[in-house]
């Protein structure tokens, strides 16, 4: 087995904690300050010579700027300290949805923070759900993208719902639908929903049918609800069955998320421990990913494959 | 204006010759061979010290490596003869579907291409729909990836069909058939099927109502025709008109193509000509490229926008 | 002359103005907004391509993180947009600093952070009065590293002070004290302190003879003001005249900064505009570099030599 | 002994068996297919994250272009699986006499593809009698040429034949016919032709003296067979015994060859087995360079020198 | 541990020697030779496949350029040689003064060489005072920037001097001679001087108190010696005690250094034997750097913390 | 036209004066000094902001560590001063006879001096006859390899000798020798010849007919004269004329190679003044190379091609 530490940065320390817990390790020191002016400083406590390091860092909705500069002063350290490979543990990549250029004179953010991330000294990065599979290849290192499908299946299957329907929220999540529908063993639909500006959503109708079932919208994240909120209503206008589920992978939750979810009335909300929540809704469930994560840090350092955790 | 030149690999030189035309030019000379021994070989036949090169170079059919490693030895031959700026005009993207890792042990292969593409000296990319938008971010270099959708949507525009209805043919294409149905103002349904292995297709069934409709099956590429040919089996299953249009952007036409559309009995199949397309059914229907592109060229070397062209 | 546009990030619009103003020019529009779960987006409103861009941006207090952030959005929404060269203006380059390794397991703050402003893809850098002069060197492309020394020897000789002293608070400030001492043609004196740890500070004594004279306390900048606050306690101690002068580059003014600079009653704080400045004390003098960063901007432009302007 | 696994590409899986049985191992299982459309696709079939990787690929007459898409493809999915180091054994490696610009607006192509192998991602390459010995310089990662003359030495100098005398074809190749003529202890001499345009040959004079003696004529490969097959017509003009030999590392035999090789009558044909060859003609004989890459493997990951195998 | 091997460039052998002797190694035999047209010829002439390597490399006063060029053959030809990590110890960098640029349309010559050291293929440097901190952040590799400062208060502790204090030669040292004084516990000063030209200087007056005190004058290096030479005029004019202390890390010693120190009659010289030194006065004392630069590479290949040896 | 300077390093001021003559242009001013350590300075005295530069440094026998490190720091400084395009003539390339590994454990001194020079910043380099042509792709930039062979054939072919034949002095240059023979439409042979080490030499035999006929040997380079007065001593014993000419590009003349050619008695050795020739044998001619890359440089920033120049 390769010799290794972990490490957490400042954004989520709880699932580091639980990722090390997994592992039968501690976390490893290191110093987190930031100077008067706002600065960030970064310093290992420990020598990791020769040895692989994981760091531990997800990007916080309103502080992901925050976040990922600490990660690249972790990273850089790291290097400059002579880490034999570094391995990043991203569990929420920000900037993910800018993954193309959708109107002229944009950039591709989600392209260029993973070329810094790369330039500053990465060796790999292990990240969950990104918004869009091709993102792997952004990286000029190898990367592992887990789903957490699989967990959300387990724990939709094990409720015995009559009747379910996958329902995705737009057209752009309909082939992430049609795979936790075909693995739940149910049908699917997608909502049809005019978005004039950014955060701004409109659901119009529903495509397939939810008569009658009890429909369980699924997405990658969940970012200010308002999709979510809309599709709720669409799906009770359509005629479904008012229990109804929502399930996404990201709790994000910025801006009046908490308060529309709280008022949507879900069944359940169900999310991974991704990103730390606060003032999350009584109906939230965080199934933590931290089990996943040690899984595959244990994988990497027996040099085994990693590829039956993932796909 | 910049001074330029343009050149013609050996894949499509119809469509070449027709965005020289576009802009008034002919094609440069430029010698390409074969040695006996099956080497290809490379010789510009006019000097642009200092100027700015366009280099047309497609994707054939069962000829994408022999094209893709023609593309690498011009754009080297370019930069070795002091070329200012190599544009790689490459209307078909062989590879672009290998664009994540579907299981373990694969490579990314469209990403792959884009590096190596740049590491032979390409500066800029210009491309037409790219299977995935994410693909634009695994260059090192600006790619202008241009969408034929409008020039689709006024071609059945003007048919001024009655009771259209866009058709995706799986999850995946949901999005692009909604932009679709947007833009020319009708409804759209999605097909939910399962595809045991590669290239063999089943339909399952429609979601979104195509009773009496007429529907236009939208994809961004026709490869062996199994889906779409399935696809319109069951749209005639569903009770829809069985006036059916396919309309995909790329007419990859591989394998058993040519006879599962023949024998189809579409009311018209619509492509672009980013591939040459030999022995094509009799209802096929492809809409040059050539003046967009050449649109394209215009702008970039008179240094304006091209963002209205594309988005 | 080499067409050009400027653009100004989010952390000093005023400057930015500044500069164009200094130019004939306004600042061209561009949109930078935030998404409600915090990330940054950067839209160029206006096409540049074949032409040189100018970003100015500087680190402000407390918001580097977010400023650096957004510098590297707009660099790379630059590139993808096919500027000629992209110039950063950066008035004041945060984690500066951090230029060396301190202790072990550190990193170089200062390096990194250049190395990813260049991956980004800038072509040029312009800052002014960097914490070292060989912080030049961590930029893999050339840096126009301005000095605004004359200005401040021009402004205090126009004062004809009588008796002056340059004062160096602490040993490593002695060069540049002397550089100034000699171009005002008076002596200088340095400041021997005990800095137990980061933030706190402590002078012991003066080398140096100050009895009598109005000292100038010469810093590149003035960051808690604990430094300086003690520096002028120990020159009254040492028998400095009461009218005492501070003067540094960069107004960083951090935590306890304005309060204890407002109660230390320095005869006026003389500082640039690198940074913006809120709740300044009253006896604070900001005397503007846009003059200078706009004739950098216009020799550039012009191909014209910029040394003239910094050596 | 580091851990290592051994792949085969399709372009000489019989060269490959070899290989892995002189080190006692099998191939290990890889998925090499191509889709309906052309595109190969690759699949690892067994983990070796951490290992290293030894990946067998030639390139064969009127395949090379296959050969060596496959050949990137195969780097980029080792490099994505986690390879330690991926060592490419390319026996025969195409384009390799494009190795400097013949004419202008030419590209130097040996030089291309050796920066785009290590730019998909080898760290090592075993090549074999390299066109010239300076290609080894285009490849930015190690490379060892190993030769095979000491091979074809010893099977001449077995054979004890009275009054061999070494034959170059032409100018080109006088040095490497010097060495081969000092190691088996026998005369040299070199042939002068025009080569009036590719492919084509014409055999002048011979300079040295060849009466009554019994040629071999060496190069380091036959292509079409046309410069050989001159060069015998005139050695027999010249006086020289019937009874000549052709010895060539590399059997492209392209084109004509095989039916020109099998006219001329050689007394025999000696090559390697750096590529396979049908239909070969009666008088060809192999020798195996199996062992001898063998050899340079096992003593690679023995961490031994293999300077004595190639020198 | 990782198994190792140690070379000596030809600038210092005695110095790699004494570093090899305090490894209880040898160091490995190289062939360092110079045809007759002057060129270097570099040959290992022991296999070091997958083991670390350490060359030893200085720059010796007058042939730094040899060296330097020597050190980049040495490094090019360890890396074709298959070496698992190059590790360039490098005791004194020559050209480190030039570490910003002084006047316009100069370049930074210690980026420059320590660019070129990367891209020959060193892996890690271990230096020694290096003239500037940030010259560390120059390297795009990890670089141990040693200090020999704890030898050499050791060395003056151990003198019991009463009264010492320790002198800065300029302005720019303050901070090393703070350092220094504060570790021996005693009192610093400066001196002002005005160098109007390269290699020429005058020292004007003192900027502390030295009256009756045992200077130590402590610097980087010691280049010409003028300065240090002045600087001892300037302390016994202003009334210092005549037993005065040279102490410097790097003894350059050129030009005119021998003769101005034999005449200056110094107490005594103390340096480092980081460079080799011909006909050294009476009064030089070079305390060896090899025991820690043995330490330093005994903990490296240990993988070890080397922080301890050099904060 | 391009706007460009030309500024000469210290190697071989006269040739770049006598360029620049050819362009009706003075060089331009540059400051290269060396300090009393050795160091080398190098301040261009002009700026060229924007504009082409072309740097003139040739490699002097017995200073090619010099004048490469001069060069370094030329096209450096040229870097940091905003160059547009930098240039390097380069008449004579040292270390270019290390092209390739010839024994274990070497490096590829070509290959390093290449990257190292690419590395420093330059664009294009522009040679004259390289050791070997594939030299050209161990840049990767594009280099112009001339050829100044039909300078030396019109030469020669105005002298009208009878009988002329041209001779390889070994079997790596009867290549080269067959091209010369061939233009001048003559015969030529080739010596066979055994070189036990380094710079020692001993020719066996010639292989070819010279019976009565005039000589002239031709080669790349004369390093020690060695090689050709043993040829010219086997020529004579093999009943050559006893005029026999030395044709060579680059005049090395290291060691006895003045004493051996002054002893040899050529009727004329030939040569260009790619490096200046001290102490020259009175039958010496240098033809100058000027007007040939003066020509280069005229059509580079015509932007006109020079291949005609070349091949």
């Amino acid at each position: 087995m390769i010799p290794f530490k972990i490490f957490s940065g400042s954004s989520h320390p709880n699932l580091a904690a639980s990722i090390a817990q997994g592992l039968n390790k501690e976390l490893s020191p290191i110093t987190i300050k930031h100077f008067a002016c706002g600065e960030t400083y970064i310093k290992f406590d420990e020598s990791f010579r020769g040895q692989d390091v994981f760091l531990v860092q997800t990007c916080r909705t309103g502080h992901m700027n925050d976040d990922m500069m600490e990660l690249f002063l972790m990273i850089d350290a790291a290097r400059q300290s002579f880490a034999r490979n570094i391995h990043v543990i991203m569990p929420y990549f920000a900037y993910s949805r800018q993954d193309k250029i959708h109107e002229a004179r944009e950039g591709i953010s989600a392209k260029l923070f993973a070329d810094l991330i790369v330039k500053a000294g990465a060796d790999h990065v292990i990240a969950l759900h990104l918004h869009s599979d091709q993102t792997q290849g952004f990286f000029d290192v190898p990367v592992d993208n887990l789903n957490p499908r699989r967990i959300f299946v387990d724990y939709f299957a094990a409720k015995n719902l009559k009747n379910a329907v996958i329902v995705s929220p737009d057209a752009g999540g309909a082939k992430m639908a049609k795979k936790f529908a075909d693995e739940l063993g149910v049908s699917m639909c997608i909502l049809h929903k005019q978005r004039p500006e950014h955060n701004v959503s409109e659901v119009s109708h529903v495509i397939g049918d939810v008569k009658g079932k009890s429909p369980i919208i699924v997405d990658d994240m969940v970012d200010t609800g308002g999709s979510v909120v809309a599709a709720k209503a669409a799906l009770l206008t359509a005629g479904a069955d008012d229990e109804i589920y929502l399930c996404a992978t990201h709790p994000i939750f910025s801006g009046p998320a908490i308060e529309r979810l709280s008022g949507a009335d879900f069944k359940e909300i169900v999310c991974t421990d991704s990103l730390p929540v606060e003032n999350c809704p009584t109906n939230f469930k965080a199934i933590s990913i931290a089990p996943l994560l040690a899984d595959v840090v244990q994988n990497v350092v027996e040099q085994k494959s990693v590829s039956k955790l993932y796909i």
